[in-house]
Order: C-alpha cells, then sequence, then structure tokens
C-alpha cells in the first residue's frame, strides 16, 4: 500500500508508531488562535454606552450599509415577500425539513414531576422556557437556511415567546432563503445586523432592540469572541469549531458513497476534519481514489480538497470493533456506521454527537432533513456535551415543600450539619420552625 | 416608616422613583473585577508541561505542603478512617442528606427513545454518562460537606464510572467531613491539592492524575479563571456568583422566621443579596427589628450584617401579585414564597433556581436534606440556567436510520436544500444513494 504523495494521513492500528501518530491526529491540530479580545471588548462597551447609533455606525463601517433605528429591523412585509424570490421546489424542501425538525424536537420535550415521599416532603421539578432567544446568523458565504430551521425551531418548540434573528447584510445583501426560513421557523423579530455589535444589542438591549436571556448559531471569530464576552449577562450555546465526520465502513459498502460522505465535512472548511476507519486496506484505496475523483467536479473543490490533505486521515484496524476505543477517543460530531450490523457498534460507542446507522444513511441527511439537530459538539466536546436542542432553550426550577410536620422528620439533620458546617443563620432558620 | 441609619434599601413600588432604584438593585451592583487571568494561564502551561512536579511545587509553594507523586492522593484508608474524627450524629446527617439527595436525582434521569416515524426513517436519541468528571472543593472555610453531596450524587447516579475530587488541604489541614461525605457519595480518587494547579491537572492530566472530561464544583477566583480558561478541553460547571434569596412573604409570616431566612443567605458572603418582598409595611419594619436582634446572636455576624447592609433590600408592593415581574426579573437563586397560597404566586413565576413553597419550607431545608441540588443558578442567570442535575453529567447521540427506501422519501429534499446552500458533496451523498 504506498502512501500517495499528497492525500491524507494513512494509519495502522497494528504499526509499533500507532499509539503516537493517532495522539497527533487528535491534539492541538486545529487549535486557532483569534486576537481579537480587545477589538471585541470595545465594539461591546460602545454599543453598551451608545446604544442603537453605535450598532448603526459598525454596520456602516462593517457592512457599508446606510441603516436608521426605523430601518434595523426587517419588516414582516420584506420577509414574507422574500418566498416569491426562492424556487417553489425550494420552499416545499425547507417545509419537509421544517416539518420533520419540528416532529423530532417535539418528542424531546422533558416533563415536569412532583410528588410527595416518605417523610412527607414535596418535591418537584419544573421546565420553563426562556422568555426571549437571539439567534445569529452569518452573513456571506455560511449563510445557511438550514442553519435557521435547527436554531429558531428548537427554540419554538421549548415555547420561546419572544425569538430574535440578527444576520448581517453587507451591501444590502440578503439571502431570501435566510428569510424564508425565519418566517416558516416562526421567528418575531429580524434584525440585519451582525458581527459583535449584533451580540451586543442583543445581551444589552438597545432603544430599539429588547435584550434577549441566551444567544445561539454560528458565526465567525468576532461573533466567537462577543458571545463568550457576554457570557453570564445572557446564555450562550457552544463556540463551535470546524465540522467532524468519522465514518466506520467494511468492505461491502460502495466506495463512492463513502468518499462523498468525507467530502461533505471536508467541504465545509479547510479546517474541517474527515476520518475513515476501516477493517480493508484494499477497500482504504478504493475510497481514497474515489475522493479523487469526486473532488474534481465538486464547486467548492479547493476547500475540500485542502481539509482532506492536511487533516483528513484513514485509520486501518484489524476488527471493526477495534474501532470503538478510538472512536470514543476522536468522540466525533458525527460518526456514520457504514457496516453490516450498525447497532452492534452503535451500542459499545459512548462519545458521539450523532450517529447515521448504516449504509443508506448518509451524515448530510442529517443535516437538513432527517429531523435531530445538526448544531452538534466539536473539537472532542462530544466526550461531555451534546447537540442542539429543546434544552438549550428551557430551564428547570425545582420545588421544595415541608409542612409543619415534614420539617419535624428532616429539620433536625438540616440543623447538625448547619452548624457542622458553622452557619448559624442557615441553622436557626430551620431550628425555629422546630420549636412550635 | 422611617429609613434606618444603617440597614436594607426599602423601596415601594408605588414610589416614581421605583423603577430606577429596582434597576440600581440588580445591575452590576456586584460586578467583581479579578486579574488573575495571567498568573492563572501561566500556572496551567506549567502544569501541561511538567506535570506532577509543577503540581507538586505550586502545592508546597501555596498550600505550603510538601507531597510526592506518591503522596498527593488521598489513600482510601485514611478517607475511610475520617469517620472515627466526626461525631455519629453528624455522620447521620450527612447520610440522611446523601439518600434523599440521592433519590430526588434518581427521578432527574431522562430516558432514551427511538421511533419510526412515517417515512420510515428510524430516529432516536440515547443518553450516556461521561466517562469521568473532576470535582473541586475549596480548602479553608468555605470547605462544606454538602456541596460535597450536592456534587458528587448526582455525577454517580448519572453513572459517572470515575469521579476525581481535589481538595486543597493548606498546611496539612483536611475537614475530616468533607472525606466522609466523598466517601459517602461514592468519590473514587481524592487527591490533596487545590487551586489553578489542580484544575490544570484534571484537565490535562499528570502522570498520576489521568484527566477527566468535566470539572465542576466551586472555587476562589482563581479556581473561577482556571476552569474558565480549561474549558472547551473539558466541561465546566456555571461559575457560580454570590448566593441570592427572595423571600415574598405575607404579614401572617412569623417575622423573626423570615429574619433567619434573609440571613441564612447573607452570612454566606459579604457580597450576598437577600431582598423581602412583602405587601405589608408594618411586617417588613418588624422583620428588619428581627434581623438585627438575629445578627447579635450570629457566628458570622459580621460577614451577614455587612451583606444585609450593603446589598439587602426590602420591597414593599400594593399586592403580592405584583412582585411576578419583580421576580422575573431579579431571577433569584432561591425563591421563598412565605405566604397562604404559594401555588398561585409560584405559577405565575418564570426564573428561579428554586422554589421554597409555604412557610414551613425555609431556604436552608434546601441546603442540607430537602433532596433537590443546593448548587443554582446566581446573577439573575435562572433567566436562561438551572441548578446542577444528572444532566451535567450526562450527554446525548442522536440516532438516524435510513435505508433504501425511507431515504427515497426524504433525500431529494436534502439534495435540494444542499444544492441552494452550494454544498455539492453533500447532495452529492444522498444523489448517489438515490440512483440505486
Amino acid at each position: 500500500m504506498s502512501q500517495p504523495e499528497v492525500g491524507p494521513k494513512r494509519l495502522d492500528s497494528r504499526d509499533p508508531g500507532f499509539a503516537a501518530a493517532f495522539r497527533a491526529l487528535l491534539e492541538g491540530l486545529r487549535e486557532e488562535g483569534t486576537q481579537v479580545g480587545a477589538a471585541v471588548s470595545s465594539i461591546i462597551s460602545d454599543v453598551r454606552t451608545r446604544g442603537d447609533d453605535a450598532v448603526i455606525d459598525y454596520t456602516a463601517r462593517f457592512d457599508r450599509q446606510t441603516l436608521t433605528a426605523e430601518t434595523l429591523r426587517i419588516p414582516d412585509a420584506e420577509i414574507k415577500a422574500a418566498r416569491k424570490l426562492a424556487t417553489p421546489e425550494t420552499v416545499a424542501a425547507l417545509e419537509l425539513a421544517a416539518a420533520r425538525i419540528r416532529a423530532f424536537h417535539e418528542r424531546q420535550m422533558p416533563e415536569d414531576f412532583s410528588y410527595t415521599d416518605a417523610a412527607g416532603v414535596g418535591l418537584g421539578a419544573r421546565w420553563t422556557s426562556l422568555g426571549a432567544a437571539g439567534l445569529y446568523v452569518p452573513g456571506g458565504k455560511a449563510n445557511y437556511p438550514s442553519s435557521v430551521l435547527m436554531n429558531a425551531i428548537p427554540a419554538k418548540v421549548a415555547g420561546v415567546p419572544r425569538l430574535v434573528m440578527v444576520v448581517p447584510t453587507p451591501d444590502g445583501i440578503v439571502n431570501p432563503l435566510v428569510l424564508v426560513a425565519a418566517e416558516i421557523s416562526g421567528v418575531d423579530e429580524v434584525y440585519r445586523i451582525g458581527g459583535a455589535q449584533a451580540v451586543a444589542a442583543l445581551a444589552y438591549g438597545t432603544a430599539t432592540i429588547t435584550p434577549v436571556d441566551k444567544i445561539t448559531g454560528p458565526g465567525n471569530a468576532y461573533v466567537a469572541e462577543a458571545k463568550r464576552q457576554v457570557f453570564g449577562v445572557v446564555g450562550i450555546d457552544m463556540i463551535a469549531g470546524p465540522s467532524e465526520i468519522l465514518v466506520v465502513s467494511d468492505r461491502d459498502s460502495d466506495p463512492s458513497w463513502i468518499a462523498a460522505d468525507l467530502l461533505s465535512q471536508a467541504e465545509h472548511d479547510e479546517a474541517a476534519q474527515s476520518i475513515l476507519i476501516t477493517d480493508d486496506a484494499d477497500f482504504a484505496t478504493a475510497v481514497i481514489a474515489a475522493v479523487e475523483r469526486h473532488l474534481s467536479v465538486l464547486p467548492r473543490e479547493a476547500i475540500a480538497r485542502a481539509s482532506w490533505t492536511t487533516h483528513g486521515a484513514v485509520i486501518l484496524v484489524p476488527d471493526l470493533m477495534d474501532a470503538v476505543p478510538l472512536i470514543d477517543a476522536i468522540a466525533p460530531e458525527h460518526l456514520e456506521l457504514a457496516v453490516a450490523d450498525p447497532d452492534a457498534l452503535a451500542a459499545r460507542v459512548r462519545n458521539a454527537g450523532a450517529i447515521f446507522m448504516g449504509r443508506h444513511t448518509p451524515e448530510a441527511i442529517g443535516d437538513y432533513v432527517a429531523g435531530p439537530n445538526h448544531v452538534l459538539p466539536t473539537s472532542r466536546s462530544a466526550r461531555f456535551s451534546s447537540g442542539l436542542s429543546v434544552y438549550d432553550f428551557l430551564k428547570r426550577t425545582t420545588m421544595v415543600r415541608c409542612d409543619a410536620q415534614s420539617i419535624r422528620e428532616i429539620g433536625p439533620a438540616a440543623v447538625t450539619l448547619a452548624e457542622a458546617e458553622g452557619l448559624g443563620a442557615h441553622a436557626l432558620s430551620v431550628a425555629l420552625r422546630l420549636q412550635q
């Protein structure tokens, strides 16, 4: 098996150097340093001080758009009119996707519970939606209507009464499909602003924009840094890293299918990572060849090729079950199991954002129409976090109810512990109720 | 009604200046700036480079403890022996608390789901526990065994197989109750280290300490900053701010009880905040007088008095239902409803970490033995986040399964959307499966 001159890394789990090579694949590979902290902090403080005026100034400077407080918001009529700029086929596809995403997220809704225990104490937990959520949608090339659906629909299923979208429209250009997706998802307000100034406006509010409780959605380095800086004032979602796919395939998959799946991540971003694990060296070679064939016809060939060449990898294992510890260490955003018995493998995997089961489930089906969310944990964070869901737009309040009787059951232990911790008022507040 | 010379702010919602005074109460009051970023970043990078040696050096410097790689860990025998240093009554109280916390958190466990929809697509979501969690326990005065229970038990209920605790032992002094609580909760490993060096060791690992996937637990400014800096490499819980309580009471509560409840937060920290909302000015005056009486007998009088005087507030409203918008704006960590009909009020509240229902449910009962978690969202973050729970130690993997048939149902819409977004490989990966 010859190493192609330019192409993905090929690793074999039986090689003596495998552990080190695998670690190198995981570690530090794609750490990105950005030095935008000071610039972002000055924009945020300006928006806090000058409100709409600051937002309007930054929009003029960065998006070459002259706005007023009256034109910051995109009127509902303009949003409705966007449908006429899209093909009926695309609108229908967005509607199908929205219905499927809605149906899946409705299944996710958690239930309140309450009970009275043996001591007579009433206990429970109640879910309520956030009061208002902000959705950041990037302008330019990463301006994806599918991302609007994936962020907005869970918020609306969770019951968020006010969902605000911001989308920069550089030089006045807006993607009509983004507006159609916003309307289909039930977004309540849309503003034609972006960057750190939009994040600051959502977090702190201006005369025109009422602040929200949480901001989700992808963005460039300035947006990500702004979200980091306003965290605490509002909630934020995960800061997403480059996209990743890990495909596990046996020799019976069509190499052309698997190659397309690997490229569907590679074409997102030069920093994206596509990895194939297989137990068949000839199959690996066939997939690599198919990647080359597909690359030449892709509109985003340059990006996909750079990603595949720099970050792509093909790992050979003696048995597909040997993939399990590698999968858990990689903790992939997307895991595709293109094997005869995907259930046997899936049952043993601990860390993955989403699993695509069997040969007929390309990851791209999950990006658009399957129903589960396509916003998933990147950069190994599937070890400790989950994809976007209704939970991101809900919060839990716990409830406790004692009466004169039940506090006598459990109160003395609380007094003992409060005294052991030296917290006299804690002890007193319980002890007073025990004296009756 | 005379304003006491030194005491809490008194506000009346009917006063013309109320809106501004209430806003001042909410905003910026307790923002703490800490300039420890650079120091923490240098400690973390040192631990990444030198591992155990760096941890041992910082422990010698900050905790005046001479350790070796062999003595970093507290042996199980020493943990078991701690029981003999505690009174049987305290151990029994910890065991009662642990059993109640366990029972409540078991009720929280979410369920997996899977179904096949009308298009024939298999969909589902599966919860798995984190592989390893780290629990930070502060040394010194905020060294609370109840916090060990509240952090460790949800992790174990969630099924985390490896739970690691770190606790600094300055000058070799360790609180035996913290070790007893660790043993009762099922903590698997305990290390006598703290500060940013302990957080770095948990996140990146050393020769002695295997890295974890997430770090929870309170700590000082260095610990909080270290958690911020390692976030992404591992998960972290919320960075907790000072404690808060909001008590809503009618005139029929015992002013002495309510005063003790307000002080049970005030005694935590000079930056803590206690607020009373009532519809009766005389009752408010009686509570303020009772606070003065209690203060004089509290072991932590100075802290409680500073908190109450600086951040305490009493708000008069014409009707208790008028408290609802104020509660939602404050979004209190703890909300106590010491009123005749707590259900009517609770039903209308949106933002609160935990609600304590009725006159016989002091907040302190929830700190120790009620069962729900006492780690709750502070600083108005109950608008968008929830208390610590089993969810913090679980993650969700979504599953999608198409076959040759069902991908024909939903695949064409995916191809349409991928093409609309200019993502050729996405479209190709689906289209290839439609050609069969």
